[in-house]
Order: C-alpha cells, then structure tokens, then sequence
C-alpha cells in the first residue's frame, strides 16, 4: 500500500536488522516469531480506501445499539490475526504495534497459548470457576508458583489476584489502608465508636487516610482509582473522588543527554515538592503513594532511576507505603520483566500492581502485615480467576524460553536508534523522542493533538495500528515477539507518513 | 455417613418428591440433572473425621505462604466435582447449596459448558482479548444477542459489560452521575472551572451527587461500591469512604401471613423514611438508589412487590435514577430469570447489574443517555471479556432449552414446604424461615451467630456444603440443577443436625 519507499532507508536498515537480529539472538536460535507463525504476513495488507471499512462501519453500527463502542477503531477479526498482525473485518491486515492498549503479550493466535487455552485444565477454570478464599482449588498455590509468583519482581513473595488494573491498584490501596489503620491502632480491637461510625461511612471507622498520587498519573477508572488518575478531565469529569494529594512528576526535556542539568533540577524541585505535600500533612495520613515506572496514559512521562530511588527514599523516611503500578509498564516491554527494576532499588517496593499484557491481574508484596489483621477483609467472591493465572503461566514460561524480554531489549534498542534518524529529519514532526534503553516502551510528541491524530490515522492507512497517549503523544506498544523484521515496517511506514 | 434417619420422613418426602418432579416436568422430560450427570453421586460421601481434612489443611497451608486463603472451608478438587456435589482434596463429596457464593449455575464440570469452553472460539477469545470499544470483535454483538441480551429484563434493550459484580455497580454509578450532570448542564460544554477542579478532585468538575443505599445492602468491595456496602462493619472498617446518605431496609417478620399488618406498617414506615432523606437533599443531589431484590450478605432480607413499586414510584416522582442489583439473586434461582420480574413494574428500573451466575458482568439499561455524552468517558482497558460472554451465553442457552428457571421455581416450592415442617418441628433452632415463591433463595435465623455457625459445621460433617449470610442466617443458594432428589439429601441431612 505505501505508493513511494525511501530505498536508502530501507537498504540501510536491512543491514542494520541484520546486526540487531545477530546482537540480540543466542547461537541456533531463530526468529521467535517465525517460529510463532510461520504464516505471519510480511508486511501490511490493504484492500479499503479508508480504515474503518465499509464492513466494520456496518458492524459496528450494529454493536453501537447495544453496546458503547464509539471509540472503536475498527472492527477487528480475531480469527484471521497472526503474530504482529492484526485482521480487520474488511481483510485489513495491519502490523499492531499498539496491541489492545498494550495487552496482547506474544502476538494473537499465539500457538502456546492457545494450547493452554485449549486445555481441559482450562475448560475446568471457566466452568468451576472458585470463590478462590473460600474454596480454593487445590492446584492454586501451583499454578501461581510457576507462573504469577515466577515472575514476581525482586523482593516479592506474596500475591493478591484480582481482576482488572483497577481493581489491582484498589486492592492494593485497601490493604495500605488496613495496614496504616492496624499500625496506629496497635494490638486494640475495633471501639465501638469505630464500628458504628463505619456503617455511616464517617470516621474514625471509615479511614481520613490517602492515596497519593501524581499529576498526569494514570491508576484506574473506578472510584478510589480514579481518585488518584490524573491524566486528563475526560477521564474524571462528573464522577464523585476523595479529596486525596497529588505531586508534580517531573516533566524532563528530550534529548536527556542536553539537558541533564535541567532535568536533574526538574526531578529535585519534583522531590522537594513532594516531600513538602508529604510534611505539611500529620503523619500517617497518607498510606501510600501511588506510582508507574513510565505514566503512560498521561503521555509516557519517564523519570531516572534517582528519582525513583529518591522516592522510595522518602517514602521509608515518613512511613508512607509505595505502590509501583506495573499495570501497562510490566511483563517484558521495558527491556526488563518489570519496568522498575531499571531502577535498582536497594528496598524494594512495597506492592506491585500488574493486569494488561499479564491477563491476570492483582499485587505483589513481602510483608506479611499488609495482609489484614483477619479473614473476610480483603475479600470478594472470587479473589482472582483461576483462567487468568493460567494464561499468565504460560505467557511467563513463553517469555522466559525464548528470551523474549532479552529479545525486546534488543528490538527496542534498534528500534530507538532508527527513530532517532527519523526524528533528526522531522524535528518538528517528532519531538521528545523517548524510552531510550527501555525496550520498545517508546514515544514522542507530534506538534498538536491534532497532528497526532492525524498521524495515526495515516499509519492506519499506511499499514499500522498505532496509539496516542496524553495530548499529544505517540506510544509504541508492541508485543514481547516483536523484532527487528516488524521494526522496519513500522519505521517504513512511518517514513512514508512523515514525508507526506 | 448419616448415622440415624427420619425414616417416616424419608418415606413422606419420596411421595412428596415425585408429586413436585411431576408437577415441574414436561411430558416425556426427565430430571435434567441425570441428563447432564449421569454419574451424579446418589448422596454425599464423607471419608474424613473432620472437614477440612488431613490433606485440605496441609493444602491450605503451603497456599497461605503467598495467597491470603484465611476463609477457607476447604481446598476443592474441582476435576472430581460433579452436578450439585462439591469434592474436596481428602476425597469427600459434599452436596453444595452454597456453590461458590451463589456463582455456579449448573453444577460442577458441566457438560454443555465444558463444550462452550473448550470450543475454539473461547481459545481466541482468551488469548486474543480485546480492548473492546477500541477493537471489538466482529461477532461481538452476536454472542451479546445471543446470550446477555437475550437474558435482559423485561424492558432492557442495551448492555455495559464489566468483570465483576463490584464494577458492574461502580460502572452504573458512573453512568448515573454523567447522566444527571449531563441534564444539569444541558447543552452546555464543559467549563474552564469545571475542566480544573476535577483534576484537583474537587467540584464542580468532580461530582458532590451521591448514590443512596440501604442499610444491610450489600454492592460490593471497591471504593464506591463499598460505599454504597451497608452489611457489616468488618466490610468496611478502615476504608475511606463517599459520605452517602444510607435509608432503612424494612424487616420483615416471619411468617408473614402471621404479620400481615405489622410488616406492611414497617414497610410503610421506611418507604416515609426513604422520601423524607430524598427530600431533606436538593434535587439532583442524590444521582441514584441502589436497591437487591433480597439483601443477600446482609442477611437474606426480602420486601413485598408493593414496596418496590413504592421505591420505583418515588424514584421517578423525584428524577432518581433506580439501579437494581441483581448480582446475586439474578439468573433463575428466586424462580423469575431475574428477580425484579417477582415485582411486576409497569415502569422497569433505569439499570440492572449482573454477575456471579452469568460470570460475565455488567448492567442493563434501556435509556440511550445512560451512555455519556462522549466517547472514552464510560471506557476501560478491557470493557468486559468476551471469554465470560460466551460462558453467559451457554449458560442462558441451557437455562431456556431445560426450563430451569421454572424447575427451580417447582424445586423450591417443594423445598420450602418441606423446611416449614422442620421449622415446626424446632422453632427455636430454625426461625425466620423466608423466600416463599421465590425458588431455591431460601434463608432461615438461628438462634445466634454461635449457633449459625455450629450448623454450618455440622452440615458440612453430614456431607451438605452450605453457607451463611447476616449476622445468624443460613441461605441456600445451590444450582438450577438443584432437583427435589437433591433436596432430599439437604433436608434429611438438616433434619439429622437439628435432631442432635
């Protein structure tokens, strides 16, 4: 479908996926997704003039009268999807590099998958599906420890599952809460006073605590997580939230290596900031802080590991509990299994949240007081779905055979290299370039909201589904079998927008 | 494992049994149950002196390490569960009118859903999980027809789906607040004050409206569904939570031919009081009420038909919008598919939600301004999971083709009468007893919480899995392939625990 190729470009590029495939790929070892799919499509194939097609307009049409769906982009054919491709119902094939808001961990119709997905083990999950606290299966405890608990980050032991990201994070600011309140009531039993205030949702039964959380910081869409998102009006507007604190997050200026003074005093005035919030409230009343390793629906804000450092720092020094939302950073696509452990951080944090490209969703954690003082508190009917953290063992059994997290660091790598070229050409196109050794968790800003709205569309029309982020944003989200091979369409394709 | 039995109630409840299969079965249809589970234990199976046993502790034990299963009856093997009989990890086969807190419709390893889960269409739909309003699927609107939609309450017409019962009510409330912000402000953009102030959580872009509850209600364990949680300060004690107004629920005495004129007063009593907490609040103030058709956690607490038709009357008189919580008591165990048809409405609510039986969730509405005014307003990563849609869907499909809606009608009208006699036979032990008419959702008092809990323990030791609910209730809650043959295992297995 592109009408004109930059054939340097593409003759340079060759060469160089050669030298990433060779860097990135242990001896004998092949292309991963080739290995997939052996019947991915080389490239994008486009047969309707506009995207969305007739077919998908008319089908969605149909969906819209029963069912909110106007922010669809297309209607999409999950049947006919392979690998990095995603099918429309038009027999669009497009390269998805944004991967249902980055939720599709080894491309559609994995074969892995779909054979765990495909198994009697599975079959039993959906039908006999448990009250997990109250009739938990007698392989839970298993298939965690070889799949969810595997993969926890450095310094973790203990899981709570849930069901989406927000209920991830809401999980997670219930247990800051319990354990804040259990803390400063000591070995006491509830008062009385207690128990019949809380039925009137008033203190001190009912909690005055916090949630910290941070400008443009994203966490979730129901209550208590919407009262810490910070992303954009849109998200908020009319609904009911806490009275909870917010910090500034440090916006830094691209390239990093041009203004690391600047940035450095960015992060410090974010810092200071943060712990003058924290000082000018009584101590104790904010439970935790709330926290991603890159915000990324509020347009992909990195910060250095110091700063992370400084606020894990900060956090210790007021007793204030820290919440690293994994929830679109985690599995694999940082170049790390878990984004922040970019930041070595000598003390781990307090809970990691995580959904999306895992499936299953939920925290982690290590002390065992974050565990509230007695059964039923933490709690819900189902406590997790066993479905779930099947499909999340085999994703993680699939990562760590092939290297995949290695492999996306390579990818990512390449990547952001021939990005860097494209942005020296189109500085104006393409500014703040970021996600510099982060794997493929890339981004950049178009010129306006409205230049980024075109441009996706273009590199829909071009062959690639792509995503935005904050107002004026552009964020790779490709999957963990996402390799040099696709980089090269999406970067040809992206040429041939940028030129137009 | 029953050591002595009624025999002349056994002998009475066999005659009893084929009058009420009889009454229930088409010509030529058979007890859906055997069709399904040929190899259906006859009775329960108790291998072990105490339940949980020797291996379900030692389980429970290595699960504890990282998974908080304090709850826990016992650990399940679901692989050799069957129909309406629960297998534990010692091998004992319990008869279960508990099932996974109301959550299994049709018994343990059914067969058509085992089908539905093991098609190739659920395959996809697990590993190719959409963002669906960004990338619905091509066929999702089918299998909403198909199942949900052909499921919605009589004058629903359009579906919001979620993962669970708590953000099935939390997505409700939201749709309630942009609705009544929306009439507000009329034609109206967003103002500049608007835009700034939710970002700080504050009005007038975040909301002051409120969503009123009743007390014993319970709607879930996020933070605005717990707000909305009236049942026990345990649910809710150290959680931050909306200061929203709470009414009384009317409790009723038992029987009720016996108080006829006590129970309509009482009834009367807190529809007054409901109207005068509406009106002592500015009009529009309070966006919602969120009402059960029978307060399930709380205890089991049911109204006449005539109370709810005051309730929707005055919700209308005062432009409030009427959500009815259905996630526990809907999907044809109170005898109607769902339970609110027992009221008989000229006027349907504005939103129903479901989940637990369905395992998809989410909520009905009819109302085109129940979607907000602009896309991504109402919108998540995942906006429900075709995987569970499919599930409702075989599910529903079997509940029509077996007639198990009007089955458990019969079965439980049997069974009521039947507890009415042990009732009699030891009042003080079993008082309270409800849910006439109203299928297998019967719940009884006992003496005290001591008391409930003794009998839950003993029944499990008489092979029976049952569970409790408020205070001192037990409520039975087994499948829609609960026939009167089980319920005779439920009642001489009661009969034999009151006896001791």
């Amino acid at each position: 479908m592109l009408r004109s190729r930059g054939l340097t470009a593409l003759a340079r590029r060759a060469h160089a996926t050669a030298a990433a495939a060779g860097a990135s790929v242990k001896p004998g070892a092949a292309s991963v997704a080739a290995k997939y799919y052996p019947h991915e499509p080389k490239g994008p194939h486009i047969v309707t003039e506009t995207i969305p097609g007739p077919r998908s307009v008319q089908l969605n049409k149909h969906l819209g009268e029963v069912f909110d769906n106007r922010a669809a982009y297309f209607v999409t054919d999950y049947r006919n999807s392979v690998g990095n491709y995603i099918s429309d119902a038009d027999g669009n094939q497009l390269l998805d590099v944004y991967c249902q808001i980055s939720s599709i961990p080894l491309g559609y119709n994995n074969p892995a998958l779909l054979e765990a997905a495909s198994s009697p083990e599975m079959a039993s999950a959906l039908v006999n599906r448990p009250a997990l606290a109250c009739f938990p299966q007698d392989d839970y405890a298993k298939i965690l420890e070889e799949g969810i608990l595997a993969a926890a980050p450095p310094g973790m032991s203990k899981v709570w599952t849930a069901l989406s990201g927000s209920c991830a994070n809401e999980t997670a600011y219930k247990a800051a809460f319990m354990y804040q309140a259990a803390k400063a009531r000591g070995k006491m039993d509830f008062t009385d006073e207690e128990l019949q205030s809380v039925m009137l949702n008033k203190t001190p039964g009912a909690s005055d605590r916090t949630i910290l959380s941070f400008e443009k910081g994203f966490h979730g869409r129901l209550f208590g997580s919407l009262s810490t998102t910070r992303s954009k009006a849109l998200h908020k507007m009319d609904i009911p939230a806490f009275d909870w604190p917010v910090a500034p997050f440090p916006e830094l200026k691209y390239p990093l290596k041009d203004h690391i003074r600047e940035n450095a005093a960015e992060e410090e005035r974010c810092l200071a900031r943060f712990e003058e919030i924290i000082e000018s409230h009584p101590p104790g009343k904010i439970a935790a802080i709330i926290v991603e390793p890159v915000q990324s629906e509020g347009g992909d804000n990195h910060a250095s590991a110091e700063y992370f450092q400084d606020l894990r720092r900060i956090t210790r020094k007021h007793d204030i509990l820290m919440i690293v939302d994994e929830v679109q950073t985690g599995v694999g696509a940082s170049g790390k299994f878990w984004a922040h452990e970019h930041w070595n951080l000598q003390d781990p944090p307090d809970m990691v949240t995580f959904s999306k490209k895992f499936q299953a969703a939920g925290f982690y954690f290590s002390d065992p007081e974050l565990q509230p003082s007695q059964p039923y508190r933490q709690f819900n009917t189902w406590c997790g779905d066993p479905s779930k953290a099947i499909i999340a063992r085999a994703i993680y059994q699939e990562v760590t055979k092939n290297n995949l997290v290695e492999r996306t660091a390579a990818t990512g790598g390449y990547l952001y290299k021939e990005l860097e070229v494209i942005a020296g050409k189109y500085p104006h196109k393409m500014q703040n370039l970021r996600g510099e050794n982060f794997g493929t968790f890339i981004a950049w800003d178009c010129e306006s909201p409205t230049h980024r709205n075109e441009l996706l569309l273009k590199m829909r029309g071009a062959g690639v589904n792509i995503g935005g982020c904050g107002e004026r944003s552009v964020r790779l989200r490709p999957s963990l079998v996402f390799e040099p091979t696709h980089a090269n369409v999406l970067l040809n394709a992206l040429e041939h927008v940028m030129k137009q």
